[in-house]
């Protein structure tokens, strides 16, 4: 049985408020900063490392964060979510995403079917459509193959499946398993659906749409947007499109698509890469089986975040320190750092992720909480970042911490050797220096050039990103979201934040409007 | 004769400190609310409009921020800079992005030329360039024209120009002046280029290598990269590639090139899109006209930074406001929310702008200040980030000011009409509404569903995205970023906090490495 408590009523976070602060420039200087190094590390799923050397952390410090989680009972939250306790209590929902990548406790019912068997039958489904889209036997209404996939969805119908499509476009294209190029229409912007459109070639490509309610505003005008530019190219709609969505949505029986997969209320959208909402559109643009990898490194992960010993369970590792950084240190922000070109908008789905999971103010009994909750989180590809806002990273008034990730090899290998090294042990060398200049900084006579250090960061190293580093990578985030949503006592799968906008906006397109609205709908011209 | 001095020695900042805080939801309710957003709004050029109305100021505040504005003699510095004084103190230059679109005071001369004629001269010959690939009198070796432009960069000769390509890219299908499709590589992950040339046809493309002092490790790896895939493709790099660079690089002279264009040292990277870096680039890819309203866009709204009420300089307003939010009212970072899909890149380059500027700890004499300066900036369209982020933004523990963008008109003239209204209007009435639920909030009894309310931001509104109206958006950022550090007495426009990385990377590639940075070097298999 599991007890809901506010971090700042547990005694380990007083010890931990008192406790000695580790000065990270002196700990990472010469052979004790090497140890660290080595010592401070664990595995992850898919040959992956969590590295934490340079976090601001000893023996001490973790040790305290181990009675942190042990007395916030993080792993007995974790299993009781998975176990299908009723963990979003604010819409009195199960949280069962973990179970769209495997079974990891009990057998869990609701709505009268087995949650793991139906979400298994979702994938067999769309990989057999898949299968058939690529093998010809599904195709236009001219019997020529579909070549292009058009992802139609909003916030994490778009976020995730978006990120990983870009993360492993060029890992299928070098290994020969990109089945179709996808792309992805968003925004309520018309522009959007109008640009997408403008280059793609509709007459062979598939839409997916996307909206678990069936209602979503943004995905219906879209999708009007959509089913207009095929009728213009003389097709029928309803031969180009399927629908991921819940079984109870309008969507989900309507003769104007090809197929429809299903999700349900206990897949948070944030948390729905792993269900239909991506494996459609990833299981069209790279096989059944790469979907299958993907999975299956998530499960993996998935698994080592039941650890109890905190020392092996990165996911927990990585939510405590955040927390002390964030409450006890009292840093700002999280910058997400990776090393690859092919993780250039996984910043962007974690920012979703994080901010929407635990940027909240109040418990998950709806009581305001008195310290400080989800950072904001942001960051771009390195070495770009490097030539960017790592000024600021460096040298600026505020320290923020920062989650480099690493691979050893290039995903198309393809490389060039340019002054005695290769593009690859460049970028590498890049992000080795930087956690240690951001750790250990520099001292300089020239004020303007000193480096303070002391600017705390951790690393994930892999092999090379594949579909399994990926879902890894993917669950390890989900994970830590989940954990730092325990310790911080918050509901992390509601986010009643975002509905005051619907309202507002509703009543200004219905012209019910008065006062400062009024007067903002009159300078955009509604 | 100007004096800089820190904002905390600066009477009018006491004040500031002093005065009555205004009570946001309060304001922004009811027909007082109303009055305020129409009252506080000033026009920008290109028919923008910058409404203050939701930030947290009043009559009393705005005073005395004019004061502050005064004290600290921004017009003035303003005017120094312009008119060829060395404000880049740190590395002993001048600051001259302004000059790339227009002759704001003085002629100023450097190493013995008129800088304006210069950067004229330089913009003459890309126009001449862009017209004669356009024309098919530069070809290929085959006689065929070229129809696709790579740009070749990192950093500022990357964001920017990256930025604007994308917010003009589905205007210029729209009015039929897209004359060459626009890629970019700039990361030195080999997969960057490598995934960018899998999908152009390299036979028909111009490269653009742009590197101001023509030793950006980065950028010359990629050049090899490409070199070594237009050989093996039977091409002659030579006949596909120009330069963008300055004079006294060791690209400026080389018969490498089909063609050199210069910039120089009075042109800061992150301020660069005006100058040959943005020029080459758009040039081919929209034709020069298309750049010419672009600058002229820019040149109108710099002549606006030079107002000294500051009610009617919105660049200065935007500034000195900001300076309250952070120094006075403590809030966090600044959240850049653009409604309108063409800006999706726009927040990455305002991140640099501004991080790279203003993140600093040091003052332009190098003493330390005893305020925060620079905060994080980060960003994505609306209503994409709606349905992401603005959870933590309307019901997280920080309190985020925000910048929203919205336009009347979209830029491809397509829409369509669902439950009664445009997507169109879906969009501005999103913003219009997200902008009231911000300020004022929600009272409800469930605390989870409550909105607090008194969450700062400001909208620039404008007819459509044109070029022109590109240009106005990219100055008053860049004004407001330069008004800020002189606020904050700070060199906004040298960044040592780069370097620290720079050499230790070069150290792990020549393995002169010992300590922790062995150790990472070792995982990543360096």
């Amino acid at each position: 049985m599991v007890t809901w408590n506010n971090l700042d009523t547990l005694a380990s976070y007083k010890e931990l408020q008192e406790a000695g602060k580790v000065q990270l420039a002196e700990a990472m200087s010469g052979e004790n900063g090497a140890e660290r190094v080595k010592k401070y590390s664990v595995p992850m799923a898919e040959g992956l490392v969590y590295n934490y050397g340079a976090k601001q952390v000893d023996d001490n410090i973790l040790d305290i964060l181990a009675k942190l989680a042990e007395e916030a009972q993080l792993t007995e939250k974790y299993e009781a979510l998975y176990n299908g306790e009723m963990i979003n209590t604010g819409e009195k929902r199960l949280v069962l995403h973990q179970l769209t990548r495997g079974q990891l406790g009990e057998a869990v019912v609701a709505d009268g079917v087995d949650k793991r068997a139906f979400y298994v039958e979702q994938q067999t489904k769309i990989a057999e459509f898949a299968n058939k889209v690529h093998a010809g036997e599904i195709t236009n209404a001219a019997g020529e193959k579909f070549t292009t996939v058009v992802q139609i969805g909003i916030g994490g119908s778009d976020l995730g499946p978006r990120a990983i499509y870009i993360a492993l476009e060029n890992w299928a294209k070098a290994n020969n398993t990109l089945k179709m190029k996808a792309e992805f229409i968003s925004n309520v912007d018309p522009d959007d659906a109008s640009g997408v459109l403008s280059k793609v070639d509709v007459a062979h490509s598939i839409f997916v749409l996307v909206s678990k309610s069936g209602t979503t505003l943004e995905t219906l005008t879209n999708e009007s947007f959509v089913k207009d530019a095929l009728k213009k190219a003389g097709l029928d709609p309803s031969k180009h499109m399927i629908a991921v969505t819940s079984e109870t949505s309008p969507l989900a029986q309507s003769d104007d698509y090809l197929a429809a997969f299903f999700m349900d209320d206990y897949i948070g959208g944030r948390y729905s890469s792993t269900s239909a909402v991506g494996g459609a559109v990833l299981s069209l643009a790279f096989g059944p089986e790469v979907f299958a990898q993907f999975l299956a490194g998530a499960a993996e992960e998935d698994k080592l975040a039941t650890e109890k010993d905190l020392l092996k369970n990165p996911a927990m590792l990585d939510a405590v320190i955040g927390v002390y950084e964030r409450n006890v240190l009292g840093y700002l922000d999280t910058a997400v750092l990776p090393y690859s070109q092919a993780l250039s908008r996984f910043p962007a789905h974690l920012q979703q992720l994080d901010m929407e999971s635990n940027g909240k103010s109040v418990n998950r009994f709806g009581e305001p909480v008195n310290y400080q909750t989800g950072p904001v989180i942001f960051g771009e590809p390195g070495t770009n970042g490097q030539h960017s806002f790592y000024q600021l990273l460096h040298q600026g008034t505020d320290i923020v911490p920062l989650q480099f990730v690493g691979f050893k090899n290039n995903q198309m290998d393809q490389d060039v050797v340019i002054q005695g090294s290769t593009s690859q042990q460049k970028l590498c060398a890049n992000v080795a220096a930087q956690i240690v200049a951001f750790a250990c900084g520099k001292d300089d006579e020239n004020r303007n050039k000193k480096f303070e250090g002391g600017r705390p960061s951790s690393i994930i190293i892999g092999e090379k990103l594949t579909p399994g580093a990926l879902g890894a990578l993917l669950s390890h985030f989900e994970n830590k979201v989940m954990f730092q949503g325990f310790v911080w006592n918050l509901n992390s799968f509601d986010q009643e934040g975002v509905q005051l906008g619907k309202v507002l906006a509703k009543r200004v397109l219905a012209h019910e409007t008065d006062g400062a609205l009024k007067v903002y709908s009159d300078l955009l011209n509604i």
